[in-house]
């Protein structure tokens, strides 16, 4: 079991990371550039092609074994009411999810992907951050193992998502910490709380981010001290998925604040991954321009679970039949553009 | 057969127009509040089933039959070089959407879709509208009826494509007469045209507004005189999706320049479509801010074919599996928000 001794073990392998496969990339476009449309009339469908045979190292690449995965965890400053729905919530929807009655049930189901969900010590939840570190150095590594581990290493592509009452707060906060601009730059209405709740939520981003001054330079201890166990699963199955080559679907706001401090260890950490779907939470958008992810979708979702990255699986599997399945200029005997 | 004696009768068709089932959709809106998750928090993916079961009459909605229609028409005005590609390549095209080699095939198999292609008189350019009409009122009304008739009532849903060298230049055009702003508000690049030729598209359209200039207060002599025939075709299709409460799923520039003028004879015209794609031919933006339908996608694809709207016909069949898969708060036993 990759298990991560210590938070400087965890730097060296957020910083030793692979890069892709420009060959593969290159007979992709070579093949796109030859099919019966005017070029790069497919936009990012074309786009996205290249990136997972880039990452696969397959031209062309194959979407045989998707796989969803989310993390599930809950976060002691849950207590500080700063969401729409009691904490035990997060151990219902588990259970939701196990029974096929999740919206990412139906979703995956869909997109002819494999669905795992992977709670994480539901019932003991971080530490409130306001007061203390969410999670010491130990429990972090533990669920950034935890991610890395459930990965699994034949998957064509991972999709990262999550579940857990209170996780919009552990994300806001982390994304604050990393980019500046406190909670009221990235704190949003999460699940649907009101404006009272909203200025809460925002001051104790802000309590948290002052208590924690002292790390906020260091963005693994960012992630522990201010993330929560699911996030730090979906930071490590992202780290998993590039030690692969694997591409990676991120999912709404949570997931990517989740991964945002691999980016500010190393500036290509996410380059195997793209953004599913802008969530209607306010900071994804500012967290996505952050990263430079511009996402595929845009369809005004706010759930979480994987839900809006699992539609885009769609968006690939369309993508991959037109490269695949498509004629030729020469096949079709189509004439070429005029000079 | 359907066919409109004059432009006269078609307008009063273009009038008389049904509305939707209220009742199925409130049904549609009250299981939604009861599923697993927050209230509207999978955004456009609750709208659709809602507009799908108002315009259907049913509740839950059902995607059982979903027709794709393309129609594909020549143009006059392609002897003026506003196209990349030389104008045989329509005929070309709907030789490989029969065999199966073009993205729409492809797409309409991820879809789960009946792709079904009407070539219209191709061998019988329009006229060239610089110098003439288009078509006159005849031809016009006879493209009208084979759109009209190509609808298959059993569908539960209609994507409306197109295919013809120099029918960007047709439909900036048409848009240009409802809209306003000339040649230099809807031209772009269409398949890839270079600078001089967008320069030389613009002042082709500007010729047409002027030598049409009369009619230009009439939407549908409008689409006569400057549109083509597979424009004609899917203004047919559309209003006949109306007539029988079908909901369409409008694809491009094209096909949405094509419908307009319903929308300018009746502002409610277009409430039984949706648009399925944002092209990246620039002209498209404008026009759908012009009528008020914000597209489900934005891929920066730019290729017709109805190929940007049969990828969110996947967007529709994941909305209508949450729909009608999800468990309620009850079955879950979740808890509800907090008050």
């Amino acid at each position: 079991m990759t298990r991560f001794a210590s938070f400087a073990e965890l730097r060296a392998a957020c910083l030793d990371l692979p890069g892709g496969h420009p060959d593969a990339a290159a007979g992709i476009a070579a093949r796109e550039a030859s099919l019966t449309k005017p070029p790069r009339s497919l936009g990012r469908l074309e786009e996205v092609v290249e990136w997972l045979g880039f990452w696969q190292g397959a031209s062309p690449p194959h979407l045989d074994n998707v796989e969803i995965l989310v993390f599930a965890g809950n976060h002691g400053v849950a207590v500080q009411g700063v969401s729409a729905y009691p904490a035990e919530v997060t151990a219902q929807m588990v259970a939701n999810f196990a029974t096929g009655g999740a919206a990412i049930n139906q979703l995956a189901r869909v997109a002819n992907a494999e669905l795992r969900v992977v709670a994480l010590d539901l019932e003991t939840p971080t530490a409130d951050f306001t007061k203390t570190p969410a999670m010491d150095e130990g429990e972090f590594l533990d669920a950034v193992a935890a991610g890395y581990e459930a990965l699994s290493p034949e998957a064509d592509l991972v999709v990262l998502g999550e579940m857990g009452i209170g996780n919009t707060t552990a994300a806001a906060a982390v994304a604050a910490a990393l980019f500046g601009g406190g909670g009221a730059r990235f704190a949003g209405h999460g699940t649907g709380i009101d404006e009272a709740g909203l200025r809460r939520k925002r001051a104790v981003i802000d309590a948290g981010l002052a208590r924690h001054d002292a790390i906020l330079g260091d963005p693994l201890r960012v992630a522990a001290s201010l993330g929560g166990r699911e996030l730090a699963a979906l930071l490590g199955a992202c780290l998993a998925a590039r030690h692969l080559r694997m591409p990676v679907l991120i999912d709404g706001f949570v997931s990517t604040a989740a991964v945002a401090p691999l980016k500010k260890l190393r500036a290509d950490a996410l380059e195997h991954a793209r953004a599913g779907h802008r969530s209607a939470e306010a900071g994804h958008r500012l967290l996505l321009d952050e990263l430079g992810l511009p996402p595929l979708l845009d369809l005004g979702m706010r759930l979480g679970e994987g839900s809006g990255a699992a539609v885009a699986v769609l968006v690939l599997r369309a993508a991959l039949a037109c490269h695949t399945g498509m004629a030729t200029f020469a096949e079709a005997q189509v004439s070429g553009k005029e000079d």
